[in-house]
């Protein structure tokens, strides 16, 4: 395939959710409505929360959804679907309905963050895509919300591409660490389509092209006046990188009255050499040249160089942010909670397991985040049948749907829905945000977020409870199926 | 951006590969020749040796790079860039050299696999795409390889695009892992685009559709008696997934003369599951009838379960595979070893570090792998300077480049040079192979190394060796800038 070759991702679907499809279509269950639910059950890195990304991708990808006649030739020749159910892919479409949290909304286990309603066949067809995308998506999202919350302010910029798994990780990888709080990228075709600020000055082999580092920094200096950071452990950082780089700050950029600028540290012990430094570029007079170190960074590697008393005032994150290293699955799940009866009642499905983790939670349901009117903090998320509403005037009654018997009111708090209608009967019912819209709204719901549950370990374990309505429900199931 | 938009990855570069460019433009070195080398320093997951794999695409993107009208006016809006630069780019198209090992090859720390001649502007901008291409498919190839000998010749099929990292990752990730070993994928676009044959069979849905079990698999087993998977462990597998199988198999598939069909389970004890399955099916008399087995394997757990006895005969591997989890960075670099005087001559360049593994080997090179006449087997790789020829006919003195006391002469050897051109001035002069031959070659290279290469834990070091001219260029480059 040439790259140049424009690319559908209709296709992009694990088989058998084709070899179900042609089984829903010559079993007469093609238009059996169906509840399809995507959740996760556990945070990444042993975290408090989850950041969703994706949405953006996901309404692409299901606006976009047609068979080729070319796919079509190509599954004609697995020979395995009736010539109707090839006929029926020719017009298929996304006629249903799908509900989702908002893009940089802070999730937790359990809970649904899409919902699809459509026919059989469509709603299961879309479960590859859709899953893929937001595991991807969110999972850099965690990961990287909790190196920026690690920098304390500094600016993160995301510098993986190289280490990507695959040419979308780079791009849609660094589209997520946007929204999640990065400042910026590295990925220039990441800024171009999604606009993540690009940025970058120089690599090893710039320093190494001119007959000595003085030369080349002199000769960026003089290029970049505006943007010149010199990269200065090419050869020694004290006692060659940094001592080139202030005499090529001093000769080029101050006479011009440019005082800032910057270096990169990009090997070596980043706090002894960024304190090292710091001093010797304040001895210097260019106190306004900031620091930027990189190299095998995560949240905790800053955390720790912070914590030390590093010098560095930004931080370029690669390889451990671009395929979120310490962990780097994402484990959503799309499990069926629901069919719907000829008349329209939904039919409540529950997926046991010897494993009680594994027990799905049934219905086609919504899902409620609970703040506190008194600090505006998020305190619970509950999780209800479709046709519930709390009434955010009033009491209301929570309890641990593990243990029963923990219950606590509250009041004076506010009841907002998370989950969005995205599309309607096939049709897109949701103005998309910008990604700034979506960096700011995910900044704004994590500062909504107490600190013990922003902690990296052992954080609070934030409430996720069902109404009694769908606890009775799911208990019911269990003892139906059990 | 459309998922459907053409997209060209040109653009997929740091944005330091244009700073840099703009840098070689403006000061007169844009037509500088150099050399630039693509090699690893470690070997995922402590093995012995990575298979490498990307080339193709490598190749694709060489032919397609060009920047668009769009691209064009996109830097420009950057505000760093030159007019002349602009212009130069709206002109580029790669005019160099390249050299690389085929898809497929074994590789080992510290040897080129890739090497760039080029002017500085294209030689320094292709480095972004040709890292993530080779890191992201060497990685799972690698991985896969693995996972492929652990299972001791029981097929491996590639599972894992819901939990890829990104579309890409799971369609040229299916694409890696066919051509490292797997015997098929789930991923329908990775058989369509790619040819890694694609099959499925269905998910719990399908069981839950359904007022029952046996019914599921009764309708399942009509629709496909040629394909006849059923996953047993919707419910309880002992209890009911393998008697309903059971039964649906002797109703439906054995009145029709088949006898070849499966189950799979995707949870549980495995080891013990399978045991107890494998009897009660051969108890029935379908001892034809196959045991596929997945839930988060890798090559441990594959390993562990052979040694515990499972009767599985077929594994399907996801997450683990396709995000390579134990180790899901794979780091190849990109360095300048070398750059050209006016009159042709090759200067060699040294990145030298406080880290003596992070010291490059300088020089335009070649590397011969050599294979031992009387076993056939690889024994070392002998890197030299490109001028060099290794004469098999002869003995041959390797010593080790990091203690050089220790020298072995060698005789009965062939000496095969692993580097091919690819392309010459911008021309590709290299036949791609077909993934079925990429899969052949790296199979039967694999069969040439070593069970001590081969080993998960503690493999035997395979020794890629310095020519005594190459050794003594690093020594004065080292001395000389030291």
């Amino acid at each position: 395939m040439s790259m140049d070759k424009h690319i559908n991702y209709t296709m992009l679907c694990d088989f058998y959710e084709l070899t179900m499809g042609n089984g829903y279509f010559e079993t007469g269950m093609a238009d059996q409505i169906c509840y399809f639910d995507v959740f996760f059950r556990n945070v990444p890195d042993g975290g408090g929360f989850a950041v969703c990304a994706g949405l953006e991708q996901v309404v692409d990808y299901i606006q976009n959804l047609r068979f080729s006649e070319e796919d079509i030739a190509y599954l004609r020749s697995k020979g395995c679907f009736s010539e109707g159910f090839l006929d029926y892919l020719r017009h298929f479409h996304f006629a249903g309905d799908i509900w989702a949290v908002p893009e940089g909304t802070p999730i937790f286990p359990g809970e649904p963050i899409l919902t699809v309603r459509a026919n059989a066949i469509q709603a299961q067809f879309v479960e590859t895509f859709i899953l893929l995308t937001l595991n991807h998506q969110s999972l850099i999202a965690t990961k990287t919300n909790r190196i920026v919350r690690a920098a304390q302010g500094r600016p993160i910029s995301e510098f993986g591409s190289r280490r990507a798994q695959g040419p979308d990780a780079a791009i849609l990888g660094a589209r997520a660490s946007y929204i999640a709080g990065c400042a910026g990228t590295a990925c220039t075709q990441a800024d171009q389509l999604y606009g993540s600020p690009a940025g970058g000055t120089m690599a090893h082999s710039w320093v190494q092209m001119f007959p000595d580092e003085l030369t080349a920094f002199r000769t960026y200096c003089k290029l970049y006046p505006h943007n010149a950071t010199l990269l200065v452990d090419t050869y020694n950082v004290l006692q060659s990188g940094v001592p080139n780089a202030i005499k090529a700050f001093k000769e080029i950029l101050l006479p011009q009255g440019i005082t800032s600028c910057g270096i990169r540290l990009d090997s070596g012990d980043l706090a002894y050499l960024s304190r090292k430094a710091r001093k010797m570029l304040d001895d210097a007079g260019l106190t306004d040249c900031k620091i930027f170190a990189s190299n095998s960074l995560d949240e905790y590697i800053i955390r720790d160089l912070l914590l030390q008393g590093a010098k560095i005032d930004a931080f370029g994150v690669g390889e451990r942010l671009i395929t979120s290293k310490s962990e780097p699955v994402f484990g959503g799940v799309y499990k069926l909670v629901a069919i719907e009866a000829k008349d329209g009642t939904v039919i409540p499905k529950i997926k046991i397991s010897e494993n009680p983790a594994k027990i799905t939670t049934p219905h086609f349901k919504k899902v409620y985040r609970l703040y506190d009117r008194a600090d505006g903090k998020a305190f619970a998320d509950v999780v209800c049948v479709h046709d519930e509403v709390i009434d955010d005037t009033k009491p209301l009654e929570l309890f641990d749907p593990d243990a029963t018997w923990k219950r606590k009111t509250f009041t004076n708090f506010r009841a907002e829905e998370l989950l969005k209608p995205i599309f309607q009967g096939g049709e897109l019912v949701y103005q998309l945000p910008t990604i700034q819209q979506a960096r700011s709204y995910c900044q704004e719901q994590i500062d909504l977020q107490w600190d013990e549950v922003k902690r990296f370990e052992n954080p609070h374990n934030y409430y996720v409870d069902l109404s009694p309505k769908l606890w009775d429900i799911k208990q019911k199931l269990l003892e139906e199926q059990g």
